[in-house]
């Protein structure tokens, strides 16, 4: 599927979790480019023709595929992997739930929810949304990491000093993602494709899409980095920031509250102005919005804010 | 100073925290323009001649004036204020300090500093910092409130849900923002010109100027609003993301802590690129770096990142 890879590492070739002792699909020297077919983060079990009844019996043992581990010769703890990042070919279906429990509202949004996205992966124009709302695309992978040094299975879910389920928006086409080495071939893999996401991703998932791609790695010897850093090449909101943003607030002494905050007002207001359900505001915030601090010196009250593009609706 | 304006008020016409028994200095009907003249945050206590010894004697009492209040007829509890801002004439004079117990890393960062800028204010080109860095300068407001319920006086640092000490870096010209009001004609008042800031204000002070600036006050009778929100006109970031970002992360289960390790390790990722005093770094990164949530809902670790624009040192 690559002209220019050395390798493909086909979707079959996943695991789930991380754990030190799997052992590699590939052993490869540094500075090879490598192309990864990914599955969605359901692994498969949400496709276009799922339901809401779907989102409910999603089996969570199979959550957040991640393809490889792929182990780079010479490199040991202490080592930094470079990732090229280079292109995304995202597949044209995704899928954005609600899923009960998860979220940053999860106790406002106790129900499931399923929203099914189709796009045109060679355009990638934004993704209809309903016939108001579309939403710009950018694709990336959501969780892209090494192996933990500490033996045993650690779950997919919560990202690490090591990389892992970062969900970060802007790991896009074109970026230089720097990780830790913590054990021997650093053991990358990476998977959960998004088509979309705003910072926070807040409802807990983005535009879910199967999505192949490719990446060089490469090695610095021996460097610390305690956790995972990144270089844009270029803008990273120029997509979708052309008519601006509604931006609500949350101030307060504490953060995480501040957050919820700043996104339960702009559901609200979502709601106010376009009549959408408290739910597909929701999961748009998700796709599209991004939390962000304005203020964190001015003691004792912080605000947070959340920005949401108006070009959804433009 | 302002042909298009119904009213100016001058830069003497100010107070020191809010308090809605202070007298406004001008009485309006809604839907004026006003011109407002500001003081710097220190109140002309540090000008291009201050050294960093002023910084430690700063008195306290005099900090962050705002001009105003104004009066805005038939305003009353439940409306909301909503505050048009067309534009701003900086000074071309500025100052960044360290202020010894501010900041987010205030532990790490004991000494007082003080940086002096001088910038075009016609032009509005990127201000030096340093034969390598100069920081793209978007004027705004640091300081837009209405006087609190409560009567007394009340200081003028933290933000509230009326607004206040906000710092938020979008607040330009061009912005819609839109407050509660709390008491019978809401008594509005503005000052703290930053000439540039990033998202946090992380070191606590931005680039800080004499400002004058326009706006035109409007009521929006009975309507409810919790913390103040806006609306921007289009994209807040191109005048510094052309050349992309360097980011550095923060992970863990708590924000502030997140927020914390971001930006430490911006500050010495600046120092090993650019050879950067940490000191310098820091205030760098005030004016012109972002604090983002990344990632917020993937427990029990959420991601704070801090964005640097590569324009700075291209």
């Amino acid at each position: 599927m690559c002209r220019n890879c050395d390798f493909t590492i086909h979707a079959a070739q996943h695991h789930f979790g991380w754990d030190n002792s799997f052992a590699p699909v590939l052993r490869t020297e540094p500075g090879r480019t490598i192309a990864f077919e990914c599955k969605d983060a359901s692994a498969g079990q949400l496709t276009a023709q799922s339901t809401v009844g779907d989102v409910a019996t999603l089996d969570f043992g199979l959550i957040n595929p991640v393809t490889g581990p792929v182990f780079v010769e010479g490199a040991e703890p202490g080592d930094i992997l470079k990732v090229s990042i280079h292109d995304f070919t995202p597949s044209g279906f995704g899928w954005t739930a609600n899923i009960p429990g998860f979220g940053l509202l999860a106790d406002q949004f106790p129900d499931p929810a399923l929203k099914i996205w189709s796009y045109d992966p060679d355009s990638m124009v934004p993704a209809l949304f309903s016939d108001q709302a579309s939403v710009p695309l950018k694709p990336f992978a959501g969780t892209i990491g090494v192996a933990l040094a500490e033996p045993g299975l650690h779950s997919i879910v919560p990202p690490r000093r090591v990389g892992g389920n970062m969900d970060i928006r802007d790991l896009t086409a074109g970026t230089e993602l720097y990780l830790p080495v913590e054990v021997a071939g650093a053991l990358f893999s990476i998977g959960d494709g998004h088509a979309a996401q705003g910072d926070g991703e807040v409802c807990g998932t983005a535009i879910e899409s199967p999505m192949n791609l490719t990446l060089t790695l490469d090695l610095i010897k021996q460097t610390p980095l305690e956790t995972p850093r990144f270089t844009t090449p270029g803008p990273v909101t120029r997509h979708l920031d052309a008519a601006g943003y509604e931006v609500t607030t949350g101030i307060g002494p504490d953060l995480m509250q501040g957050a919820k905050d700043a996104l339960s007002r702009m559901i609200d207001l979502l709601g106010r102005q376009h009549g959408l359900s408290a739910m597909d505001a929701y999961m748009l915030c998700s796709v599209a919005g991004d939390l962000r601090i304005s203020a964190i010196v001015d003691m004792p009250n912080w605000i947070v804010s959340f920005y949401f593009p108006r070009i959804v609706f433009a």
